[in-house]
């Protein structure tokens, strides 16, 4: 059995094995290895010991290697190879949408060489085909090898065919069914070939009820549909209904975390995708824009409260409770805001409910306002000043309204124009809530206060 | 080909058939139906009709719609039914998996009736076992049922078992090699199956190098496994290297949303696991703690502020920079410890990197508090009260470094008492955050302005 992950032991011992120049122990340990693990691996190499695994694993092993390969890591890696290298060693093993993530990932100018020196001139036309698409569309997910057999063929020619392209395409689940001019007519799954006689026909047992989708799709939908329907495969077709490529649940799995991933970090004030493994500079980097459009927030809610200083000189204990209204207008509208971005995302809410879902969030903030305000008055009966409860309980209730209505409306709006709707969750609308909080507080403040 | 989704016309069409009483005509449109969208369908029907659309449908297609119905429609549909009734219709023809957490889900009265009625004893047993592990482990995850072959059998014998258990087994990819005591020794893909001769023996094509997981490993550790070596099914071992089940892909995908949903809905101040589709009533409760929480963190404010009032009436100008030490504190407090969270969720991060962990953010928020420091500085040369600008600055970096601090402590505490880190990046530590920044702040205002 291989080992079934990295552990401290397994890297010392390779560490020594590369430092004594033992090639063929090493050899054998690394045969033992994932190329997942060993793309791990490299995470603690120096380039040239990187280089050196990589000669002594097996052909078929480095395609998976450097599939897995961060990005930062990645691109440090290929810096030991020339194009030509680049393109024999890896490029042509690899799956046609794993070479074009890659060539995605490095600079424009070393792709466009790998692909003009790569010998499989058929594999660069896929991969150049696959480069045109949007990398979270339907296109951009696909993979062009799968086995494509005619209705009018016979079991026994399937398994011919998949035969001829076993080695090409790694995962076969199912076989899909064409016509002559590449239109999608069905499918068989191999488990259906097994137990067919092999001179059935392929048009008499192949299913017709299939799930599909464009290759202009986008991921959301791709993840819709694979969710819904449970599927592990899905066809990709043009507009023609040709059969173009297909989509495995493994790379959609990806596809889900990083989706969810930039949600959260987007919500949490991170303006990159950064993990804790990053550097301390990069950290930092992605914070600070945030964290200064809070300081700029701040200057300006500062600007609004110096517009108040009379009023506050009159009655200090305003002062004390704009916390309070600062902090239940941020909290009721990154609820509202959230909750519109996660329907957003997971297609469980359309644009077109727009008034619908306004209204709603409407109810639930008018509810929940008049809850929290009518706590307020019933805390403030025991403070004696009922002034200022009236103040904070009727600009509670004001506040959360329109945060709610704010949080609500701004990611729509933002989703309507084709922009991604979870800037709204961001430190930038909780800015502009404070601002507008305060303002309506103090407002209020002067109204009732005098 | 079926209809591949559900839209209003179709949804009128078998409205009018229903009143109609027009039951032959149903059967063909339901037939064109994919049972996922008879699900969704549901959602628009009364009980009295959900049952006639139920007892209309294909006999193999009732499971299917019932494993896809949400919590509150699935519970209202039973209520149609006896339990002899939902054993009969519904359970028999499920998987062992989606019986399994259909029970979960019901009342578990009902959930033993349904059982003690179940005909087939083998699958009530195989159900009552799958019970026994929590649902978010390898072992709740998980379905018994799988083809499982001797190593010493032909590939005809194979071919045999899989027929014997196509029934019973949807999707079958791969053949699992047991010994016979029930050891995982191996396994076949469908595809060697397919292109070998058929008197080949399991053992001499069997691949040997397996991921598998304990039947009692956490669904995190699923996911990690699955993601990292792109695997579509998992097999699930006891303690014994048994063979107790597999885990497919499709079943993971939606734990794998369902968790990140849970930590976003966490960070954005839900308490449970809404969605937009939610009552106003589901919804307003999902917000309340929060924003009960909320308000005694402003209270507790106003009572800090309260102690400084003095301090305010010397210097109103204290007061105008409250908001901006609170949103500053406040954003570096979520920005470090949703990084925490996120890292392990995603398993990327282990928990005794503690020290190097902690050492990391004070970096970082070293670097960034004096960043947004000098910042603060520069623009207070152009506002002349230089006591102030020094008050705001040094309080914005004590407050950035200490909420950072808090930000990794809090969640790295949480998860080594096995309680859930995402408590940590909710409204609860911001308040706490709030409550500190404000305090350091007067008193470095106290200290500085005399």
């Amino acid at each position: 059995m291989k080992l079934n992950s990295l552990n401290e032991e397994i890297i010392g011992h390779i560490k020594t094995l590369l430092a004594d120049d033992y090639h063929e122990e090493l050899k054998k340990v690394l045969s033992l290895l994932h190329p997942v693990d060993i793309a791990e691996l490299f995470n603690q190499l120096e380039l040239e010991e990187a280089i050196i695994i990589t000669s002594l694993v097996d052909k078929n092993t480095r395609p998976g290697i450097v599939t897995e390969l961060p990005e930062d890591i990645l691109l440090r890696f290929l810096e030991g190879y020339s194009a030509e290298e680049i393109s024999e060693l890896f490029i042509e093993e690899m799956d046609s949408d794993d070479a074009a993530d890659l060539l995605n990932t490095i600079p424009k100018n070393l792709s466009k060489e790998i692909l003009a020196v790569l010998k499989d001139r058929d594999f660069a036309g896929q991969i150049i085909k696959l480069l045109k698409y949007p990398e979270d569309s339907a296109g951009g997910l696909m993979a062009s090898e799968m086995i494509k057999v005619q209705s009018n063929w016979t079991l026994a020619q399937c398994v011919d065919e998949i035969r001829k392209q076993a080695v090409e395409v790694d995962k076969v689940f199912t076989v899909y069914v064409v016509d002559e001019s590449n239109i999608l007519l069905g499918l068989v799954s191999l488990k259906k070939i097994i137990l067919s006689p092999s001179d059935q026909l392929v048009s008499n047992i192949m299913e017709i009820d299939l799930v599909v989708i464009s290759v202009y799709a986008e991921g959301d939908e791709v993840v819709k549909l694979m969710r819904k329907y449970d599927l592990v495969t899905l066809p990709v077709i043009d507009a023609l209904g040709r059969l173009v490529g297909r989509i495995t649940i493994d790379d959609v799995v990806d596809f889900i975390q990083e989706e969810a991933d930039k949600d959260y970090q987007m919500l949490s004030g991170l303006s990159t995708n950064v993990s804790n493994q990053d550097t301390v500079w990069r950290l930092s980097k992605a914070r600070l824009p945030w964290l200064i459009i809070g300081l700029f927030g701040g200057l300006a809610s500062a600007w609004v409260i110096g517009g108040f200083e009379e009023a506050i000189n009159r009655n200090v204990q305003l002062a004390m409770f704009m916390p309070l209204i600062m902090a239940m207008g941020g909290n009721a509208g990154v609820q509202s805001s959230s909750i519109i971005v996660q329907g957003l995302a997971n297609k469980t809410m359309e644009n077109k409910d727009l008034l619908k879902r306004v209204l709603k969030e409407l109810s639930v903030s008018l509810l929940n306002g008049t809850l929290t305000s009518i706590l307020v008055i019933a805390i403030g009966m025991f403070l004696s000043n009922y002034q200022i409860t009236a103040v904070v309980a009727l600009s509670l209730l004001t506040i959360i309204i329109l945060s709610s209505f704010i949080g609500t409306i701004i990611p729509l709006i933002l989703d309507k124009y084709n922009i991604d709707p979870a800037l709204a969750t961001g430190p930038f609308i909780t800015t502009t809530n404070d601002l507008l909080g305060l303002f309506l507080y103090f407002l209020i403040g002067n109204l009732i206060l005098g």
